[in-house]
């Protein structure tokens, strides 16, 4: 099995006026501050967090009781991990000194035996690892464990890597599979995937070991959680837990679906990945290739959303992708991203990065306002904001995102996936290059053979068009060409075509480069209409209008209303203009199209149909809704 | 303000082999017997009741523990009702005896002071009237009231009619207006309503206070319930209930919209209009007017159903009908056949009549299964039941009736107005007789001037023809007009046209009559095409059927599926054909339309639509569906 490296956040330098480096002086500028006051409580109009307060206590320097969530402490890790990929990319002395503080406070507050969690610390001391099922203590420490990694690779600084290099050895005396240790693992997934980081940094096997242990001793029987639910309450569980929810419904290379909590699963899958590209194990490989499929044939939404459903947060079953009612957690589309990174690690397919591209420019960046101020959590296809106010089925489907939230995991996920984004552009194989992603600016690659530095020149996706700028040496060049633009592109190689088919959608030039070669790739980003599946009961006679990696929607303050009785017509031209004023930016697509209009009768039922009135459409990208105060949003309407 | 008299249960006896004959025939046979097994725990396999044994432990005749829920009283209230109108038009000496026992058995769990509650006298005695809010006391005692009523009108007997006076008595000395009393007032409404039933009975001014007092009181400041939760719980409320779930958010006078648990919304519309009616209260009757113009304007689904949420079993606002998600609890439009009849009984105006008919022929109806031994809760308008099955918003709206619930509601509240039919099919208004339904069978009714026997000839809603005779004598026969037919009606008078226009949606034919005269009514009811107003969401682009009063679906049985890929032709003739076998005789309608089909390609997104192929469509009622196992079923589908 293979091994892929992937660029690191510090080799690649974005163009500032690049697509990303919005959002990146966003996330640096406004998100890593704020949070930070948030995490100390002195944003008078946020809700409380109290996580440095609970660090503070843990660490015998306040007075006071544990508040917040069980997993209060992973809000600290995931700012940590953030401020780690900024320091990585624009050196920050007063940032890192902050860190450095923060880093020191969680060493004060770890216990001697090498155990990490405020929550157990202050508020149930003897109850530790009695509930592994509901109360993330696996899951605090793997955000740490992440933020360790992370740190360490941008500072050089031991210390957050110790602390949680103890803490491994302290869960590793606790549980695994032997005699007189507890044969669990994590309620919530996370772990996994942040041990076998801290493996990545640190070498250190037992990483790897629990990693694993925790993928394989998923799901089996006798089941831990009934296990661990009789001992905590005295009596045997008055019910057969499912599990799915948690995904310990069957052991992990038996499940078919990614089920249950969306956010779980795809941490899961992401461990599962992680771990079988450590070990070369192909069975579980093949399970996660198996939950690959099934998402994108199934249970994926246009935007990259997952989670049908709010109630659990999660995914339902095949082909039920409800617009309005809808999930789509930003931190699920996240997770999504992680996954689809773990795969590209194990095998270069492009169908992997077109997803995670998916993910990316719609769902996770719609996750945050253009100002960076306000985040949503929940990421809908249709809104009607009357029913967000008062429909008990859309009450979670908000439509202007809130200012920050009590359990603020989306926000600050956000934050280390822009901060990383570095990451996600690049994986190479031996001798082999392959641009995953396609953002302006530099990168530095260190291949077997020599060093390379590529130099992006794009707007992508306001159009397809992406220079590419490469310095000597001989190596490849794996140009990925996204399948939504099926087959209509063009590469150049100093000007003369390149005529080669695409491998598993990678265009590959393998060659000797001489410094100022230039590849010039052209990926047809004109909008189409896209429809889904058959099978798809909410889309039925429906159309959405995607342009590049990007969806499209419609909002009530570019069109008619109701946008329920809007259609576009199936013979429209699908217009295209660039807005620089507009949302930042935007190329906006508009069409023809008819919406029902108001005749004056005002009863309910009537037999003949509202009458129609020709509209223009005007089409906005998906990721900018919710920017202009409170209205009606969709990304499909009927076609007629 | 007018006080109109409706037809006695007694007063009309109905054709066995009519429309409605079948249904009390199985309420008669099958769920009355079946449910009085229930109610003793007698079913292996159905849902435990233990309301029997509740009065039992309540009279110190048994050993044991109160079980079930606060309001498992009424069951057996609901079941006696039903049972008085059975005997009313059928005497059964065995079924009266066991009535009577059952009644005996209440007397004797009646307290000393006349309380009556078994929840409250086994589970908490000390704790009387200290939770109105939650805990159906007042409700308990209303259902038991109108059996107490009803039983009275059928067999003469006084015992249950004693019982509830002297509870109505020991209510009146807790609760009302009067220093020292609690000014309090039910939180789910119904006592009101069935203070004027027994008010109407025994002409005891108490009970006509009571029920006004409660009207008058609810949702004033300072608010009952607050207070209440304040006195309970030992410190002020944490939060404001809103109130609007149980309608106390503002006076009744003050609201303009059915809001919150539909049920208890609609008890309290009934009882404001039966108060309003025996007070003469003109600003209680345009409450009444008020709201009910909202709810035909922008609350009611095709099918007379009503409560567009399960969270709260709730009204959520104005032109939100989702189909698929929707509550539409059987009780609620029971409850608005009741609302209907009590308009009805103030102002004869043919609008209320088409909407008891709307509701009665469908969602009603639909909730039982032809069989008589399923019964459905929720009444949704569209089902895919793997979403049913699956998805956390889909689950209540089963594909299949189940047999019992454990919360027994609806079936024994169907089987009191199935049994008592004959209530609601005249009203009488000094020597004027409406007729409000059209149904097969005799009725007796005594007008000022004469007694009058009427006779019904008709297989409706089959067809729209009906024939009455009259029996001799000078009174006006008012024959409604349904709007539904927009005009499309004839009335003949022994043969010759009657030219008359409609007034309120009547045709009054006023003469002197002579024994044999004989009225033809023919409506129109061939089968319509249905649109909701432009504001409805949900049904935008789609189209229903109905074919006189009854409203059409499609099945999976009968249909290509996926429903929400079919589509209706608007060119499509709409084909009527009688079937006798199917589903108990109907008339099923087909038209033409096309549906999607697999093409073999299994991507979640394409950029052509799925292909489409011609598919004949075959709707039955919608009464009739879920009969055939489980299968999709949607009343609205694409038209094109």
């Amino acid at each position: 099995m293979k091994n892929l490296t992937t660029s690191g956040v510090r080799d690649v330098t974005l163009d500032k006026n690049g697509f990303f480096g919005r959002f990146i002086d966003l996330v640096r500028d406004s998100v890593i501050p704020y949070q930070w006051e948030t995490l100390n409580d002195r944003v008078p109009d946020a809700a409380p967090s109290h996580c440095i307060e609970n660090f503070k206590i843990a660490a015998g320097e306040a007075e006071g009781e544990f508040y917040g969530y069980v997993f209060q402490d992973s809000d600290l890790a995931k700012w940590l991990e953030a401020v780690a990929y900024s320091l990585m990319t624009r050196p920050d002395p007063k940032l890192e000194a902050t860190a450095d503080e923060a880093i020191a406070l969680i060493g004060r507050a770890q216990q001697p035996d090498g155990y990490l969690n405020t929550y157990y610390t202050v508020k149930e001391p003897g109850k530790r690892w009695t509930n592994l099922r509901d109360n993330h203590e696996l899951y605090c420490a793997g955000h740490m464990m992440e933020a360790a990694a992370a740190y360490y690779t941008a500072t050089g600084k031991r210390e957050l890597l110790d602390i949680m290099t103890r803490m491994a050895h302290h869960i590793d005396s606790v549980l695994g599979p032997e005699d007189g240790k507890l044969h669990g693992y994590p309620g919530h997934e996370e772990v996994e995937l942040a041990l076998v980081a801290m493996y990545n940094v640190t070498g250190d096997p037992v990483m790897l070991k629990l990693a694993k242990y925790f993928i394989d001793e998923r799901g089996r029987e006798p089941r831990f959680f009934d296990i661990e639910a009789e001992k905590r309450d005295g009596h045997k569980p008055r019910w057969r837990d499912p599990g799915d929810y948690a995904q310990w419904h069957k052991p992990v290379r038996e499940q078919d679906a990614l089920e249950g909590h969306s956010v779980r699963a795809l941490y899961l899958a992401t461990g599962m990945a992680d771990v079988a590209r450590e070990t070369g194990d192909e069975t579980l490989l093949a399970a996660c290739r198996t939950l690959y499929e099934n998402l994108i044939r199934k249970r994926l939404y246009i935007t990259g959303g997952v989670g049908s459903s709010p109630a659990g947060e999660r995914f339902t079953f095949d082909y039920d992708l409800p617009n309005d009612t809808v999930y789509a957690e930003t931190c699920a589309s996240i997770a999504l991203c992680f996954f689809m990174r773990a795969m590209l690690r194990i095998e270069p397919d492009a169908k992997y990065a077109d997803t995670m591209e998916q993910a990316l420019y719609n769902t996770c960046i719609a996750g945050m306002s253009l100002d960076g101020h306000n985040f949503f959590y929940v990421n809908p296809l249709e809104v009607w904001p009357e029913a967000s106010h008062k429909s008990p089925e859309h009450r979670h489907a908000l439509p202007v995102r809130p200012k920050w939230f009590g359990c603020a995991c989306c926000p600050p996920n956000l934050a280390r996936l822009i901060a990383g984004i570095g990451k996600y552009i690049y994986t190479t194989d031996g001798d082999t290059i392959y641009t995953q992603l396609y953002m302006s600016g530099e990168a530095k690659l260190s291949l077997p053979s020599c060093a390379v530095t590529i130099k992006t020149d794009t707007d992508y996706p306001k159009s397809g068009k992406i220079a590419i700028t490469a310095s000597a040496g001989k190596y490849a060049l794996a140009l990925r060409i996204p399948a939504y633009c099926r087959g209509k592109y063009s590469v150049s190689l100093n000007g003369a075509p390149v005529d080669k088919q695409p491998e598993r959608g990678y265009v590959t030039i393998d060659r000797e480069w001489t410094d100022g070669d230039t590849v010039a790739l052209e990926i047809d980003v004109s909008p189409r209409r896209v429809y889904a599946n058959y099978h798809v009961r909410a889309d039925a006679g429906k159309v959405a209008i995607a342009r590049g990696p990007v969806v499209y929607c419609l909002e009530e303050a570019d069109n008619d209303t109701p946008l329920a009785g809007a259609s576009l017509s199936s013979s429209s031209p699908l217009t295209c203009e660039y807005k620089p004023d507009k949302l930042g930016g935007i190329v906006e697509i508009t069409a023809d199209g008819s919406v029902a209009v108001d005749d004056g009768d005002d009863s309910l039922y009537r037999i003949a149909p509202p009458p129609k009135k020709p509209t223009k459409l005007t089409y906005i990208p998906y990721y900018a809704w919710a920017n202009r105060g409170e209205g009606e949003m969709a990304v499909y309407i009927r076609e007629d």
